[in-house]
């Protein structure tokens, strides 16, 4: 397979590089853009050269982040502070886009909660965005193919975790993909989306009217379905009790239930008086990065 | 002084709260808009309510942050990843808008290095600028006053620092207000204003063109009309050796060689690779925030 990467740009940051990326998707059939932090330990540095030791590329454990609606790439790149933690545990970080762009679907453009910035992570069946909308393909082959074989990621110690539709993004991929993803957590997920608007919007969009399809991508019945926890290290969610869509959309009290049904390790920590934002995100990075490179052997 | 502050926003974080507000400013004669983020230091919690310790409002150090062109006060609250810094050392962490909205000037929408976003943190003194464009007492008596009566700033321990034009702002009025600012830094500083395109062109605008006037609002000059060390407890500076601006627009070795003449103590960091943006000023935002809480005795 030859891949091509365009550089669109690059920074230092923490002694580490923060790059943004696009490249024609085999997945999604239109040309895609992610962020990938690369800690200093990937690269040979020159004092090190300097030292006498030729130093190769060194793979290094890989986290995805997932967005939630409306974001880009840019998003968590710009609002998370999460690179300090990455550069400290020598993790690479990849946050991709949240959808196609311009796949030309029908309505895609007409609602912030569906279609364009709103991919919900699934391969779609439905005609309309069946050839386009395949978000789950791109995060679990497409992209953990590049960021371990293009990128310096190590394909055994990848982690996933999101925010909102994107943390409902992570523990699903996370459950249909535990071969490729190690460690997972999550900040304010839509942790049951076949119960709430924004997931039975979506899913209605992309999968159809069939209820019964739904459910291997609600988070909630994925867990529910599981004869053995699939994470025995634990799986970290973070809530704030202040959060708009806590009530409506988010239900992290079903996921809980049916991780103790199945005797899935759980910290689902709630927090009084934070909301739904990156303010909230940013404040428990350290804790979500740190709980990956714990799992990750980072 | 009835003050009327109007709290746009307000979000949890890092323990503290990160509030967007807006007000009527006199010095401005419009309405402004600032973030601050108040760290749990400033308001009694309720643990230690119960604890038995009936807590008032304690008075913290405040450090205030100029932002560069075309930013608002939302550019640092949102990409420099300081709030947790500011929470670790109990700092009230102040950023305004960089110029009046909507003053009406001509010419101020036309560019984006003059005008709207572009106040260059002086009191403007041509007559299109004079009435709105007064920056200078925006920040170091309004801003100032506001942080240490209405918020709970100590005016005893108040900071500034800034980026670029920001930089700038914060080198100079540290200079002509040094009862008021009792530690300064600056990230890739506007350093000698009167030499580069970006200053030339505000200081003609704002200033007029007797160049005489101009020499007040360079913290180069400045420095070098000091008879002593203004900052004996030191500034910091830190600058990309990649910025795409340093050759042209930022000249920090007139400012250095302005505080070797005068033995102002100055560490001037210079980082291979580092470039103008945000992903540089998060990399050594803790060390600017460890500065000012050192010598502002946080």
């Amino acid at each position: 397979m030859t891949v091509q990467l365009e550089l669109v740009s690059e920074h230092r940051c923490y002694g580490g590089w923060q790059r943004y990326y696009q490249h024609a998707s085999t997945a999604i059939g239109l040309p895609m853009r992610f962020a990938v932090f690369l800690p200093e330990q990937t690269e040979a540095s020159s004092a090190k050269a300097e030292g006498g030791q030729p130093m190769g590329t060194t793979r290094r454990p890989v986290l995805i982040y997932l967005a939630g609606l409306t974001c880009t790439e840019d998003t968590f790149t710009v609002k998370a502070a999460a690179q300090q933690y990455a550069a400290h545990h020598g993790l690479i970080l990849i946050t991709p886009d949240t959808s196609p762009r311009g796949a030309g679907a029908p309505g895609e453009e007409e609602s912030w909660d569906f279609g364009t910035g709103a991919g919900f992570y699934v391969d779609a069946t439905t005609p309309d965005f069946a050839k386009h909308y395949r978000m789950e393909s791109y995060v679990a082959d497409e992209l953990f193919t590049l960021a371990t074989t293009v990128l310096p990621g190590d394909a055994e110690r990848v982690g996933i975790f999101g925010h909102s539709m994107g943390g409902h993004g992570a523990l699903v991929l996370a459950q249909r993909h535990p071969d490729k993803f190690k460690s997972v957590s999550a900040f304010a997920p839509i942790a049951a989306p076949t119960r709430c608007p924004w997931g039975e919007k979506a899913f209605t969009g992309y999968l159809g009217e069939d209820r019964s399809q739904w459910e291997q991508y609600d988070a909630s019945c994925l867990m529910s379905q599981q004869t053995t926890a699939p994470y025995p290290g634990g799986i970290l969610i973070d809530q704030g009790l202040a959060d708009q869509f806590l009530e409506r959309e988010l239900y992290p009290h079903v996921f809980e239930e049916a991780c103790a049904k199945v005797g899935q390790p759980l910290v689902l920590r709630r927090h009084d008086g934070y909301d739904h934002g990156y303010f909230f995100i940013m404040t428990f990075m350290g804790d979500h990065i740190a709980h990956h490179a714990r799992q990750l052997g980072a």
